[in-house]
């Protein structure tokens, strides 16, 4: 029987299979039941078992044959039913492998392989309901996932889940970079700074989870294709061990579906080195292929807005004097997007329904009906004429029942208008989002539950039949979707740069050098860089950064729609450095990390999609840096013209952020360049290929 | 003036300057004698102030404008004078700059650049004799070295240093690797494993010193040109704070010179990564150029020896039964030497001496009189007709007086019968090494005093006078004399292979990985790696390594003089890994560093001096490792055949050290390969130019 044949039986038939390939039985003949099966990764570099003591399941990881996750549960606690982590039998086990490349439509890279070793295993009750419990590995050299399928079965067919008791032991003494989890003050939990401790001192996180052990072994713990299911945090409940929690839904329980269903997988990259780790394509790989179709209509791109100014309160988002849409504003913005390049404008504040309280509320905003002085089909009109196109702007306030009364005919309004993109937002206490329940009741909801979960991707879902993608803010966090859905185009789902206008704290010099090694795991950051005036003796917004590391962020932080987030005037007034964002393109064939450490410094290449041209871009946080880099990735046949945005002699984020040195030279892929970040510091460079059919001439 | 008048005229004239270039009144201006002058770097990555407050000598230094070294003081404590670190005044300051390219005859890399911004600064004291004393500050991008120098003054002329007061107060919060000064009970107390602790942990350690700090920034405080003075260990005196603690000498003093003299440089290397760390020249900058003229009689090379039989205990030193230099012994090693390409055999145990407790007592050495089963003539010859060259050897068992006073005899024997190199040894505890002091009073050193300092640079001029080069054992660190005296070749210094055939405990998998990012910033390294018989089962001893990391260590712990230390029935036995050994080169046109974490791995590249072949050694602690590197190093106008030494799939340093893969792959420097290094693993790799005058068509 082929794996495929076997795959499908396993889903189809009875739980007992003719396969068992690698079961075999525990040294410890203690009990007769007890049986383990493994499966190691392709290049022999991670090696899992999973086995069933005194019935009982739960797994083991190794990587060169030493412990990174110490033996740690499987199971669940249903609701009624009890728990169903035990009472196991080792029933089927299947093994496979595959090795497969496919194709980005947008992304970091062009081409992505998916080169793993997979173990599929039945557990089945030895009493009572006997009920069925599959497992899948599927184990990369740079990680490993695993999920629970709950297969079709008579006994087990309408399940609640009151928590899901996956465990994750971390072996080696780590230190972790997290989130906290479940505070409800935030605008969303995930808007919190990255705390850097002990694992031991983590409580509840969000993912992904970054670690560094002593020996400088790099983990990060994620989950790939949430879809219907709850969001997993992750709770220290002892030592260096981690149990999955899920976000409750308003009612208390977890997770309602029916059988047959999947889990989303609960992932690890493992990987020796920051930069290792977001090499990894491993959460992509573990998400479904593209659902869509042709997403030629799906356009990454930059873009500008009406934004900063209300977030420096100099104008506001509800109509009045200082209303930032206006249809005045709008032109000046799609001017200067027209005439700098930039794909798309966003309009906040367009819409009916900004007045007194809407944080948390959201029940008065119209998402088809523009406030007087903004002329919406107009300035599509304006928009298109110019070949710019508006971003569409849907605020909820965290009412998604408001939201979604109003969805159809708010996504059908943008597409008649040429609005091809739409910027969500969810703006609310992390555990307030009001939903009706079935009953019409009012219920509040944490961002990452269930009920948000299906709600963010069924946007998602309605868009793409418009042709319309999404940029959701205050978002469910990222677990690659996009390969799915590639309308999902970014999220926020992280503390961006508003926080420097108003937070307290602002963010840190490290904040960047933090978030590529944690948030950006997870995929995509509508972060919105760009801020050019940063003079600290100027009243107003405080950005930790100097002016070249607000060029790196284009490069460093991956959006497929990329803000230039700051006042049109600020970029008039320094059209040299302004040159770098007009260049710099949103949508890559190659990604590579030439060097980083979790929250100090990360310098990243990237090859434009449409030329053969590369970007750099290096960011530190409050140590300024000199790294010195092989230019190894540049086509050895061609020549570049590499101009360099670097921070000057003088530049520190604290006392001159503003200082910038531009220089031009020519430079070839035998060169090594060395790279001067100032403390807070960055460095941008676009290396132009050369034209020319050359034909080069060596002698030795 | 220009600078280099000023400086002929600073060493020759009175204490008061007319040049105060950039001397400033402090802001606090309480003290009116107050005063400041700094330096920065080059490209103004650091900087440092020195001041005068109250009296009192300081300096800090900064890099991108945050502190590293914070306030530390500067002097002496000068015998029968009292405190010489107070009531001074700054009365003269000059900088200066240069930049220039050396070349050294062998090396890590063929050119060095000198870069570095200078500060000298005269200190006079305002009181009493108004005795002064010079300082002199280099300042590169990549750290920094200064100097004391005491003028030619008649109010001080015979100085004796009872302590140097020189302080290190490091500012950010580091973890330290160091090596425990000042304990007795090593052969020499360099030979003790890496400790890693925070820095607020350290008692007392020798340099180099390396520091991490929680930022990520690393700093290695070391010296240069240690010269005719004791050598500086480092005490913590509080906190973060150390401060310099000389060797004593067997009186207690330790330092006698009269003036005018100058210290060793203390020497700070700082940069962002444990590679920037290695790759640094500071240290060879900072001693004097080559002062022995032509030296093309000193050669690098390979070399094989009668000695890890000893080590086993299969063989002895004392003639005898199982004595080890016999004739027949060292002809059969002769021959597989001129077989194989070696171009030294190093016979220990040849000279009459060895027998009883020779162990820091060595009165019975003879270094002339060879046992009478060693035709030492007759071997002589035998080699010079095989091509190949007798390495001498000088065991002294500590006892500096009685080899001294054969010296002279020894070395021209060794010259007479074309012996061009000696490795000698200092076998005593750590504060046993013997002399006769003026009045003939047997006196106990440590290794690293001024009369040990004095008698190891003693034997490589002795040395040097008959075109003899030294590899020094049980030696004085290296601080970078091989630069002024080329044939002070390697040297011992930290612990060798040897402790794996007898150490409690042996090296530890991360031995390696410790010593390139902390022993080895000194300077060469006669570790002897290639150990072939690693089978754990075996009795014996006990190497904590796979065969593939024994095979890296040619690439990664450079030595110009490198062993291959194993018997030769286990090379006869492994012929194909043999083969790297025996293409390896021991001298390099260039270095890089591709990766690595103190103590964790390390990846280097070198380029072989006499051919276009590159070479490449990974090594790893008890962490497997996948490490992805570019080959952007490599000719982009060549091709090359990469033979790759790497660990088997099953390799791991436990249970199956010797499991290795070789195989060939043609690559270009536009390839990317993925190291994968067991646990205890490593990865060579010889990259051979391919031969051919290629003309490369490129279309675009």
């Amino acid at each position: 029987m082929s794996y495929q044949n076997a795959a499908r039986w396993l889903r189809r038939t009875a739980p007992l299979f003719a396969l068992l390939l690698c079961v075999r039985a525990l040294a410890a003949e203690s009990a007769p039941l007890d049986r383990a099966a493994s499966v190691s990764s392709p290049g022999a570099v991670l090696k899992v078992e999973v086995s069933v003591i005194a019935g009982r399941p739960s797994y083991r990881v190794w990587r060169f044959g030493e412990p990174v996750i110490a033996q740690s549960r499987l199971g669940f606690v249903l609701k009624d039913e009890g728990k169903f982590d035990r009472n196991f039998e080792l029933t089927g086990s299947a093994t496979a492998s595959s090795d497969s490349t496919w194709e980005q439509p947008w992304g970091e890279r062009r081409f992505v392989r998916n080169h793993y070793n997979e173990l599929k295993l039945r557990l089945t009750e030895v009493s009572g309901a006997q009920r069925a419990l599959d497992l899948t590995f599927r184990v990369y050299d740079d990680g490993l996932g695993f999920r629970y399928e709950f297969p079709d079965q008579a006994a087990l067919r309408d399940v609640v889940i009151d928590d899901e008791l996956t465990e994750f032991t971390i072996a080696p003494p780590a230190t972790a970079w997290w989130i906290p989890a479940g505070h409800p003050q935030a605008d969303n939990d995930l808007e919190i700074l990255v705390h850097r401790t002990p694992l031991t001192e983590v409580s509840t996180t969000h993912t992904p989870l970054t670690l560094r052990t002593d020996r400088g072994l790099h983990i990060a713990l994620h989950e790939a294709a949430l879809i219907d299911y709850a969001g997993m945090r992750l709770a220290r409940i002892d030592g260096q061990q981690l149990r999955a929690a899920l976000a409750p839904a308003a009612e208390g329980w977890k997770v309602r579906r029916s059988a047959p269903f999947a889990t989303p997988w609960r992932t690890l990259v493992i990987a020796d080195s920051a930069g290792a780790l977001y090499m990894s394509d491993l959460t992509l790989n573990l998400n479904e292929p593209n659902a869509l179709g042709d997403v030629s209509w799906v356009k990454p791109g930059k873009f500008i807005g009406i934004w900063w100014d209300m977030h420096l309160n100099r104008w506001t988002w509800e109509a009045g004097a200082k209303h930032g849409a206006t249809t005045e504003h709008a032109r000046r913005y799609i001017d200067f997007a027209a005439a700098n390049g930039f794909r798309g404008v966003l309009v906040e504040g367009w819409n009916r329904g900004w007045e007194g309280e809407w944080y948390g509320r959201g029940d008065k905003f119209s998402f088809t009906e523009a406030y007087p002085d903004f002329d919406l089909p107009g300035l599509a009109a304006y928009a298109r004429f110019r070949g710019v196109h508006l971003i569409g702007h849907h605020e909820t306030g965290g009412n998604i029942g408001h939201y979604e009364a109003q969805l159809a005919a708010a996504l059908d309004l943008d597409a008649s208008l040429g609005i091809d993109s739409v910027k969500t937002g969810y703006v609310a206490d992390a555990n307030q989002i009001r939903r009706l329940d079935e009953r019409g009741v009012e219920r509040r909801e944490w961002h990452d539950s269930q009920v948000m979960v299906r709600h963010y991707l069924r946007v998602v879902t309605e868009g793409a039949k418009r042709h319309i993608a999404i940029d959701t803010h205050e978002p469910i966090k990222d677990t690659g979707l996009r390969r799915t859905y590639p309308n999902w185009l970014t999220r926020e789902g992280a503390r961006g740069m508003e926080y420097n206008a108003w937070g307290q704290p602002v963010n840190p010099p490290e904040h960047e050098a933090n978030l590529v090694f944690t948030r950006m795991l997870a995929g995509p950051f509508d972060f919105t860089p760009g801020i050019f005036a940063l003079d600290p003796t100027r009243p107003g917004s405080r950005v930790k950064t100097t002016l070249a590391k607000q060029l790196a962020l284009y490069v460093v932080l991956y959006s497929p729609l990329q803000m230039a987030a700051d006042r049109i005037e600020n970029y008039e007034a320094r059209p040299e450095p302004f040159r770098f964002i007009r260049d710099v393109p949103t949508d890559w064939s190659e990604t590579l990390v030439l060097n980083g450490e979790v929250g100090n410094y990360a310098t990243l290449v990237r090859k434009d999609r449409r030329s053969d041209d590369w970007y750099l871009g290096s960011i530190t946080d409050d140590e300024g840096r000199l790294l010195t880099v092989s230019l190894g990735f540049l086509d050895p046949a061609r020549r570049y013209r590499a101009t360099i945005y670097r921070d000057a002699a003088n530049a520190h984020w604290r006392d001159a952020p503003e200082e910038i040195t531009i220089e031009e030279r020519e430079v070839g892929n035998a060169d090594m360049l060395t790279l001067r970040l100032a403390a807070g510091g960055g460095e941008a460079i676009r290396f132009a290929a050369l034209p020319g059919n050359r034909r080069v001439s060596v002698k030795h």
